[in-house]
């Protein structure tokens, strides 16, 4: 059993994450800090989760989490990195399902987050958890950055194509769709039932914080500056993310691309490639880790469908399956979740 | 052309108002005030109205409204009270949407709304502004208490079988769903999409402020303290309440309910009762400005089913309604509203 | 390990035992049947099983479940009791998710599902397969009636008070709520998106199948006809039923409720009693078997909430329970499910 | 006054031409047809048309609109042309909801249909019913042909830049989302709400009927084949679509694209053209005939937001539009309608 604390657990990741670590058989989640719920028993701020976990929250102080092998940071950004040194020096690991360990550039990281970086030393370090990219690198891992929803979608999207260098990196359109759970928990009047229900539309066209996090990979993937549109919308459901990929392939390329991903894929435990021609469905993931692609060719244009739980796959149970990972169980010890549907 | 004030476009019932308004021929809607917003062009908050409105909001000032006419007060409980006096000492006539005059018993009122009243010397004179109800008084009324959006639901389900005494006013429940949109538009969590999305709750099960409302009026029409029980639920939808009343026959009634329903609203321009074995929908009268009633008949227990749109006849359309009553206009004008369905 | 055949997979009652039942420890799918879907993988018709199941349905035969230990039906009212003779005959139990053998009175039955009953003499022996009811007869039982979803909910809801005898038989009323999965699976108008969505009624007020089955428990628990207005409404959700129940305590009784209740379901593994003052949402339990209840005292009534989802406890998981109990398994087993919120 | 029939009045475009010439100050609805629902009351079938609409469906027969001016055809596709070339002789003139007179290319249609073509001689004639491009024509048309909802927001968008010519119209990306009420008021499974809710997916990547229908009037802009990717997707809500546009600007343009776009659409009615950096909802829109529009520049990329009602700008409100131009009436008349929000 591995003792796990969490950071900040009365957001959609920090309960998402109670949810999936309560079943996990090697899991002991011993802490569970909030500033503002400090006191109150976890089922009682969140009663789908009576039963299932008898914790209180408790205050963050120094030494708090003194107990625990790792640390989940489910708060908002730039907490996790006025906390890391800290945890890292005691030897305890840290996955933070915020953003402040995702842009190995400090200078873009500030730019985007609009704050200045705790400890930009400990970027180096910091592996990006996306498995499907650096397994290895994740298991060996002290700090490990949690990627965010869209990049996660998008990125499973892409990977077989740039790995296999198929397509022209300075033509790439991401147009995504999310659920409304990934605007978080907080008291908002954009994300009211009443203000996003029955409605659609964009936001962020002009720029969105999960842009240079998509370009870093692309860069490193294809060593070169990205030309990347990526388009953001707000869909009127729960959970889910839905990437429509645009990606146009370089001169003459015959390659199969069904079978290229198929095989890119095939090892993967959490990546599905649905037959050709189908359509994936957010509802096909919910609950689950799973990412379900499809990909399409019409003539030198390639169309990929990308499909997420931006809770799960796009946060805790991306999360739970990094670490897995990092402390040498089965990677999908805990996540064997059959998709809720209907 | 009647010169119009808002209090407070802000909100749902605000922005509903500005909706009918600036298309009621004898309405010119001169100011609208907003503390939080004043300087910001209406349709700049409310992009629905672009084309529509053209004014900006302005801050409340002593002498905002002395161009006016009459004044609609759209804001939070407490505020039209404040104003009040001054209004009506110029000539200014009010409708308030808030609860500020619509319970008589100041001691009641301060109770449920948890502050003091300012002004309680005007209660006697404010008209409850169910026109069903009140047609005449709110004729000449210079302050009309515009009815909350659940007691004008199940007001006029039971007010014919009130008025012809047929019912045990001991034994009434009112079991009631609303859209969220009835929760307004502050932000909160507990209405968020993901929150209020895809669930079904209830919620003020020990006591809600429309009870005594609606008590006071089950009180005047038939002299007696109810025994009422109301149950108010939360419904994932956004505009719309469903009643769902239950009332015993007294005994040995053998009057044909769906004609006494049936004669009673003959007249009224805004219920429509429906022919027996109906179940209204609440998307039947999106956002128009009727009431939809089914009656039935269950051996001694009568159940009537009564649908609003909250933010029509449960707010800013009835206000309108009073507002023709009051300055002498055809009482549908402005009203003649197809209900949006699909 | 127990052989477990399912007639008709491909409702919701279907999709969602395949879920339960691909990862309960000691079940074996060995074959699924659907006259309309034979021939196609499962899979193929819900993605959300892409990986989970890897049979196919095969077409309905004689001899289609002989190396089957039970048989579950989630067919449409009428299949399950077409085979049930040839199933009990050989040995192999069954749990009927549909009607066939909810009623012990045929003539009620005949009336209410509006065909005749192919083996009325197999209803002595059916029980009724609400396990807080009837825990020890399910056991034993070779055929299981499995209870509906408004009835489930309903009666748990009831069930401590009619033991112990605390309230008026002749006088409750149950006003309940439900998803629009509860329909079914089958094309029609009435629950397209564009119809139900965004929108609340009532329907079948004038009656409704699930009213003898809940008065027959009423009667089986109190001896008496019991009087009971049942209104079922539906809204714009996909699973859950709420259901709001008001009774009225006989006279003098004194009794704390809450205490009452917790005492109750003390032992109930999937039965939970809310703190007082609760507002359970359906939400809470979503994707879970529990069931939620609140109880309220409001002087001489009594109102209790009770939440499920229609399609576990309600159907998949109550049956999966009952399966549980009929071969010796721990009653929780693989239905440890953390209900999915948000 | 201009008499008016409807052929086919029982789906979403019928049911919403109803709400809007029922308001129309110089129509007058004299017949509607249904097969199936002949001899019952159209409000009957729909609610919401109570008090609005007193019509009663009849049986489409020879003659049944011999007392018309014009007749709107709100049937499935291959209706109205079987109607056509009768009524043209009749002098009465039509308006075609469907597409049976979209496509110039009568062999184009016959594959996109799957059907033949019944009057292919009438398809010259047959005016292309979008204002903002044909109003001159439209004002002579016997017969138009009223745009897709798709191809309505998609070329609404780009319209500016192509008659600019500013475009590379080899390389145009149309990434749609649609409401459910898009897919019509069939019966059916895929888009029952327990189906399509709180959930997201493309549909038809592989080719969509409303794709040639928008290349057709791409080439007559710019006299060239396009090369054009439209990919739909169905988004868990009732009305609207959003249509977000990925072109390419030829070298070196330095134009202010918000200037053109203002200075494009400045006359038209119905056309609103958002400040710079606006993201429109497709609530804004809802029950009205706008269509909102914002355009960026992303280096050499221009990304265009366009939104509008698919029932009214995408159906029932531009035929009421060109129905206007059609009879000589101010081109607003009748669709003066503030949009629902929330």
């Amino acid at each position: 059993m591995t003792k796990i604390g969490i950071i900040g657990g009365t957001g959609y990741t920090g309960v998402e994450l109670i949810r999936l670590l309560a079943r996990h058989p090697e899991a002991e989640l011993v802490v569970i800090t909030s500033r503002a719920e400090s006191g109150r028993r976890v089922s009682e701020v969140f009663p789908s989760l009576r039963g299932v976990c008898e914790l209180a929250f408790s205050k963050p102080e120094s030494g708090s989490f003194s107990a625990c092998d790792v640390v989940f940071s489910a708060t908002p950004n730039g907490v996790a990195m006025s906390m890391a040194r800290d945890l890292l020096e005691a030897g305890i690991r840290l996955i933070d399902l915020a953003a402040d360990f995702r842009i190995k550039d400090v200078a873009v990281w500030e730019h985007w987050y609009g704050m200045q970086h705790a400890c930009p030393e400990l970027l180096e370090q910091a592996v990006y958890g996306l498995p499907e990219l650096n397994r290895s690198a994740i298991r060996n891992a002290m700090l490990v950055a949690n990627p965010g929803c869209y990049p996660t979608a998008v990125t499973l999207g892409w990977l077989p194509l740039l790995k296999a260098g198929l397509v022209d990196v300075n033509d790439l359109i991401a147009d995504a769709k999310s659920g409304v759970s990934g605007a978080g928990r907080g008291a908002s009047v954009a994300t009211l039932l009443a203000e996003a229900g029955d409605s659609f539309k964009a936001y962020g066209v002009t720029g969105h914080r999960h842009h240079p996090e998509i370009a870093q990979t692309l860069f490193m993937l294809s060593g070169q500056e990205p030309g990347l549109v990526f388009t953001p919308h707000l869909t009127p459901m729960i959970r889910g993310i839905h990437a429509t990929l645009y990606a146009k392939l370089l001169s003459n390329q015959e390659q199969d691309l069904q079978i290229l991903f198929e095989a890119s894929y095939a090892e993967e435990p959490f990546v599905d490639v649905m037959p050709a021609g189908s359509h994936p469905e957010t509802r096909s993931v919910r609950g689950s880790n799973y990412c379900r692609i499809a990909v399409y060719r019409n003539e030198q244009r390639v169309i990929v469908l990308s499909v997420i739980d931006n809770l799960v796959k796009g946060a805790a149970g991306q999360a739970v399956q990094n670490f897995n990972l990092m402390f040498g169980y089965d990677e999908k010890t805990g996540l064997d979740l059959v998709p809720l549907s209907p």
